[in-house]
């Protein structure tokens, strides 16, 4: 991650679409490699694939393998300024053992114990939370206390001051998403350190956040308040109402309406209430369920995603892999890597469910230029 | 750029910011390792900088050096399907010997010789050529026939079908810039061959491209015309009016009046007349003229630029290296790092010159994204 | 309304900014009404006023005084295809008699008997409903039957059919908002009569509409489900969600937190999840609720709205204008007429309340149109 | 023009969709009468058709008719502070004498004689200058000379200061269109005197306008250049560049490529540099060249346009009337209402003309609301 000097090593080789390998040709190979130039016709079949070829591999975390871990790190590694967050990343296993879950996306898994506290900064990194179980951490967002619970989804979009505190008897551990990946390769990225200590004030734990109380109505705008741009400014989806639109889209679909995505399948898209959009401008977050017994039909799509099973269990199958799943397991979707999910028939732990299967993916950067593609 | 696996490696350091150093560490650690799990704060100080460290380093090529080594390949490497076209990449020295001259920009030299034909085909990379010395290949986008001259801009929007013919006695030499190693990284493109000959009618050579007839007018838009979108209609941007425009800019310098970026600064963009936007979705592309003797006051900018001197001579200041520059060279400047560009005040080759420099940048990824930011 | 010929009548006067009056004079003013001309020079202060000059003027019609005439029409004027609906216009005095309540605005008090059904038809106005006391009627928009009860704002873009019925042993008396001026003035308004008799499906009467079970949850987009554009696809904006959104301002506002207006004036506007802009195209629907003793700052706005005392009681001042006002009063602010309004602080029938007022008006027009002005 | 009180008055009447008539129903009419109302049933015919009914009808002026009266009033009426402006502007005929040509445009005739100057004063109505024939006036917006000749477009979006010179020694006429009757009955129009002489240096008469040195360079944004919003930066849109497009598409079509509009219609519309819309925000202008014998098919769309033949003869139809037209000849088109044009065969004034029309219209207005439609 330094800048040091790579030299350009060129071989000329005999085979169809090359030229004759010849002194003439090696003596041109050797200029380009002192010139720094590397001719298109040796690398344009990587380069350039007639379809996306993922460098990330599909690849499952059981949430039972990861918890304990972060439980440990609970025990050894202390929180605070200069490593900031006590977050363990999911690393693709063909990414170079960096902590990238694809080319683009962050996913770790982040834990707090009883009264700890997590410094403030802020970067221009999209981020959020998402709460597979437990509650009791506050995130504090721009001084704005946003209570944490089972099935919330808190997006934080970039520059915003964060903190994070615990203000229970009990650990919790939960989801960060965030565009690390994308912002490191393309070299936009900036952080700043805030305060080591949030104020007494921000440590209440109001069950609303003020957020909620000005955004948090449905298809109301407050005249009066400024939002911060760009992201937005609803920094809690509540699980209530994401639980509430799924059954309705499933409750539809039993009465013989339109509303789910296809038979089986509901979905919902969390979205900025100003502009309409998706909530963070690098990261979709969508919530799907799958009837008990329905399966979705495959589908590739440029760009990569990241899945948690939130509830229920069902198999999931990627590009040539396939799973078993069960709460808390999370899997990557790479790039144009068919995908298909089947809710298993024996599930009954929930009436309107099935599986539940929280999303993320880089869809808006492509949808911004212009360069999303989906099949099915 | 295959998906075989990587491990993680990790190592615990006794150093400020980091978990002391134990067994009971190491064994977690080790956990991890098992988990494909990368703890955040091993990684942060390299992952989340407090401003962009370009991982790519400025470098300036010289056109009296790669030139001949262009001509060279003229005579060793045919032209045809498999290679597709005989271009050579910029390769920046800490990028690891890849063609990507930035980690968003591929920059080329390409090279026709005298009755040449480039096969056809398409791909999801935006792409443009631009001409600093030469005349007499025509670039075929979409079947229309594109005159290309010294001076000119030819943007040719993703999936466009294009070839190109060389209809005259000389080589010719021209630089492409396209979007190669973004869509490599983020893995979006898409790749298909067209046709191996392209018909008699298209090796005709018109001196105006019916691009330019339907979209060439100033303020005006033709009513009956579609356009393929994305990305401009026009697909050549001709000399003679970027020329005059910075002279226009100057002259109303000289008279007391507005338009310069800054004193003796003249500078266009080249934009897409439906939308007024960038030509390409993913790549910005400007000419600036510097008055001799003028100097532009220094500057950083989220992500990366590619420069080539088209007229004049000056000294180029990038971060820490300073280059003295002529017709035809190039350089890169990164993400973050500092510019400024000194037009000689001894050039007498242009009366309302001295430094002429084209542009191209990734500026409308982080635009659209929001993600853009510039301090000076 | 009918385009019979109506000559020019041209007056020579002798007064400053006007030609000398003379034979020659008199003479080129009569070539002026053959020819069908009118110079400016004649009409230029009124036509081109320094700011604009309302041709409506304020006005308040009482609930108490237009409600039982609204009760009459339902013994003696009969529901049907023809007359469409038993809705009653309110005309501003000044505009030539017209059910014109504003130039752009047309608001009216419909009623619908227990049983009755207003049959089906379209039309490009946009309009929507809003209750101001009762319930039990249904508005049946593309066959999604809609309930309707105090307070609720019940959306409906142009070109979507929809019929009314009254599923209860009660009358039912609303408000209908339109921007039937606006269209006709400007010669854009299409109609289409439909069935004269909607089906036994949708007269069923259930707790919330389908749209409600799509587009009803805060943030949250389903994403199987296609809109018809243009305008919302919430098609009922409810009492509950309102009322806790002005409520939960206020609260921010003791608690010493932005959200509100103004001091003791919190409001949200009514907005579109798809785009989160305007409900309408052409209408701007808000709720403002005014603390006891609160009293907002004077305003003056390009457009024209009308307001309907939702509960409550206070004074109002628009231009000259100065009433006290209760529950159901309605009153129409013309353009650029200074509007304020005062609860009053005796008011003791709510615990958050004041006076609550429910706004419609034309601003989307203006803003569309970059014609929007506000000062205050 | 004043808001003087217009009582309401109600008839009922003894027909089909109507109540019955009785003595109750009188007394409601009073009660309507009393407290201003106006019942749907009895207006719904007139304010919501089944399509647009135009209150203007289409109408003809013939140049040769009221440049007399222009040039008359050159020696009759004075220029100055006050009348402003020496403009005659045409009345539709079923439009109640008043001067607009349709419901939401004014067109009119302006004359400036040898050495005059008209004062400086802006406005929010939106106006263009369109010129028909000579040369010699100058429109000083924003302090900037801009020359008008045959063929010359010059728009001026609201809130510009400008102000007019004759720098020659003979009259000149031009077409003035402005949105004044939109803005006046939609009551959103401000107006502001400003200097009463402009200064020598803009008296000066460059060949170009700094506006055009800025922006008139086709797909090329000058990076320095800050423009005064809303409305296009580029002041003159001048003949050389319009003809030159519409020859162009008419050389497409006779080479067997696309580009016309239909069958020897060309047609070009004028647009903003930033943003590629239409020129001002509430209207449309574009120039159609019909070649000799060729005829545009029937189109209706909603909104009014008016014409003016700048070149050529033909016929044209507007719903029941037919004319046979020439240069200078100015025609309004109301919404909805059929229209033809037909380039007269014997026609030998140009080589690739026939019929050369500039158009005019309020499309913007409806596009931006969505309630655009077009049939044909």
């Amino acid at each position: 991650m330094t800048n040091e000097k790579s030299p350009v090593r060129l071989t000329a080789v005999d085979k169809p679409g090359q030229p004759l390998v010849s002194p003439e040709l090696e003596e041109l190979y050797r200029g380009f490699e002192k010139e720094m130039l590397v001719p298109l016709w040796i690398e344009i079949s990587g380069l350039m694939p007639q379809h996306p070829q993922s460098k990330a591999q599909p690849h499952l975390w059981r949430w039972n393998d990861i918890l304990p871990l972060a439980e440990r790190s609970g025990d050894l590694v202390p929180v605070g300024r200069g490593g900031e967050r006590r977050a363990i990343a999911l690393a693709n296993p063909s990414l170079g053992g960096r902590p990238f879950v694809s080319p683009t996306l962050w996913a770790a898994i982040q834990y707090l114990m009883p009264g700890e506290n997590a410094p403030e900064h802020r970067h221009t990194q999209h981020a959020f939370r998402f709460v597979v179980e437990g509650e009791g951490v506050w995130t504090v967002v721009g001084r704005d206390p946003v209570p944490m619970r089972r099935g919330d989804f808190l997006p934080q979009a970039g520059w915003n001051w964060h903190a994070h505190h615990n203000a229970t008897e009990s650990p919790m551990a939960w989801i960060d998403g965030l565009d690390i990946p994308f912002q490191y390769e393309t070299e936009s990225q900036f952080f700043e350190f805030g305060r080591d200590e949030i104020s007494d004030a921000e440590r209440t734990t109001p069950e609303r956040s003020r957020s909620q109380m000005l955004w948090g109505h449905p298809g109301l705008t407050p005249i009066g308040a400024i939002p911060a741009a760009p992201g937005t400014p609803l920094l809690s989806y509540r699980w209530e109402h994401t639980d509430q639109a799924l059954s309705d889209q499933l409750e539809l679909e039993r009465l013989g309406f339109d509303g789910v995505v296809e038979p089986g399948h509901a979905a919902v898209r969390f979205t900025n209430p100003i502009g309409g959009g998706d909530v963070l401008p690098t990261i979709r977050a969508e919530f799907h369920r799958i009837r008990r017994g329905a399966e979705t039909a495959p589908r590739r799509e440029v760009g990569s995603s990241v899945y948690q099973v939130f509830d229920g269990s069902g198999v999931i199958s990627v590009g040539t892999e396939k799973w078993s799943v069960g709460r808390g397991d999370l899997f990557v979707v790479p790039s144009w890597q068919e995908f298909t999910a089947k809710s298993e028939a024996g599930s009954t732990d929930s009436d309107s469910g099935g599986l539940d299967l929280f999303r993320f993916s880089d869809a808006p950067i492509f949808e911004a230029l212009n360069l999303h593609r989906a099949s099915n």
